[in-house]
């Protein structure tokens, strides 16, 4: 298999640069090593930069790749001395969308990251909001709530309410369904006015049991008899109550919140 | 002020096209519209897609812009037909990478952000320490934190341990320093066995008195000489204990994170 070392060289987070690696799982036939040098603003560093790359492309015998945001042009056409294959967002985006925009772009580091950045502060309002609402710690303050999540406990509604609050600015509460709702038969009473903003998640039996066990194995709350009853009797459940759900099984917190973003159309700028 | 609008099309989430949303930051006085259309897979959402575009090129009188992720060949000359200013990313970086790595990239929907992807469990594992670790909720299990924030109350540490952990896969616990901390004139005692994982957060006292008066107006604990004390005696101990620290006045989530992770020298493959 062959071996590349790729690294993110910004003069800020290097986080834009970073998502970009995300594009790297489209290679599953090459092993990938990411190494990120945040901050990277001045000559000493970008020597310091070289020196790595050159020791990559030893190590892995085969150049690096470079996915690069660096603003200032000296540090810019420094680096790019080195034997590697570049990728530049500013020669590739930055640059060509100013000339279509008819304006220079601010080539200052740490642009794209700062808390002047759009909408930081509502983000950050959201993750408080969501942090305070989860697993239905309280009833209060749901009116605000953009978002609500419910389903069987352990199925995944915690860490897709984080992602949607930090990643979208998005207020999401979310409420376990426990055996007392499935007693009843109903949503919490508490629920019954936010219908229109509820999105449900479910989960495979097999897996859920899986999850469970992790916790608490051996207990009759893990057991796979009782995670297909708590599936069977939330997806009902739901189903009566006319709230539409996704599948976490086989699904990345980014998919769902995607998902959820489009089926409870909130308008979304991020 | 120029009105633009930017489509992310994607056949899958658009997150990753959706990162590059970051970029607009350089261009500030543009009045830049942010539209996500995930899920983009087939020829009629295309279709709608396009009607979207030639729609806000009316309301803008400027063409879109169209940052776009899509595999199936046949999709991506459909979108093309419309009149915008694209930016491919399979064109611009995966097809070229594929040519530079002398591999076919994979073409189906949504591979960026698939739980299949790159450390996906230890992204969810960390979430999940990193929220039963908040706030100094447990002292169990420090030994396997990654990082460990410390700080007065409300200067940051949640939201960049949960922005730690869901971006880079990072165990990150918090901890605040209380008054009893600030009387003892040292760390918690639990803490002192982990000292080369610690990192410190600070905060000018202005912006936290004006943060703690959202919550509880008024207060001792709020006002603005409370503030001045917590931090100076924050800062004492965390120099006495020698713990590097950063102001988390200005500074994003992401840049803190970036900060972190440099300081604390924690390899990250993210």
């Amino acid at each position: 298999m062959q071996k590349r070392t790729v690294f993110f060289i910004s003069d800020g987070t290097g986080i834009t640069a970073g998502a970009l690696g995300k594009l790297l799982e489209h290679f599953p036939s090459t092993n990938f090593t990411q190494v990120r040098l945040p901050f990277t603003d001045t000559l000493d560093k970008i020597k310091l930069a070289q020196d790595a790359i050159l020791h990559a492309a030893e190590e892995d015998a085969n150049r690096p790749v470079v996915i690069m945001s660096l603003g200032d042009m000296e540090l810019r056409n420094s680096i790019k001395k080195s034997d590697a294959y570049f990728i530049d967002l500013f020669n590739t985006f930055i640059d060509p969308l100013g000339v279509e925009l008819k304006q220079k772009p601010l080539t200052g580091a740490g642009i794209a990251h700062s808390v002047m950045g759009t909408k930081y502060n509502d983000r950050m309002e959201a993750v408080n909001f969501t942090l305070n609402h989860d697993d239905g710690m309280t009833n209060s303050g749901l009116e605000e709530a953009q978002v609500i999540l419910i389903g069987v406990s352990r199925c995944g509604k915690t860490p897709t309410s984080v992602y949607l609050a930090m990643q979208f600015g998005i207020k999401a509460a979310n409420y376990p369904l426990i055996p007392e709702d499935f007693e009843r038969g109903t949503l919490p009473a508490v629920l019954h006015k936010h219908l229109d903003k509820i999105f449900g998640l479910t989960i495979k039996p097999e897996r859920l049991h899986a999850v469970r066990n992790e916790r608490r194995a051996g207990s009759f709350y893990a057991s796979l008899d009782n995670c297909k009853k708590e599936i069977a009797t939330a997806e009902n459940l739901m189903r009566n109550a006319g709230i539409t759900w996704a599948d976490s099984t086989s699904r990345s917190v980014e998919e769902l919140s995607a998902i959820i973003l489009e089926k409870t159309r909130k308008p979304s700028n991020a």
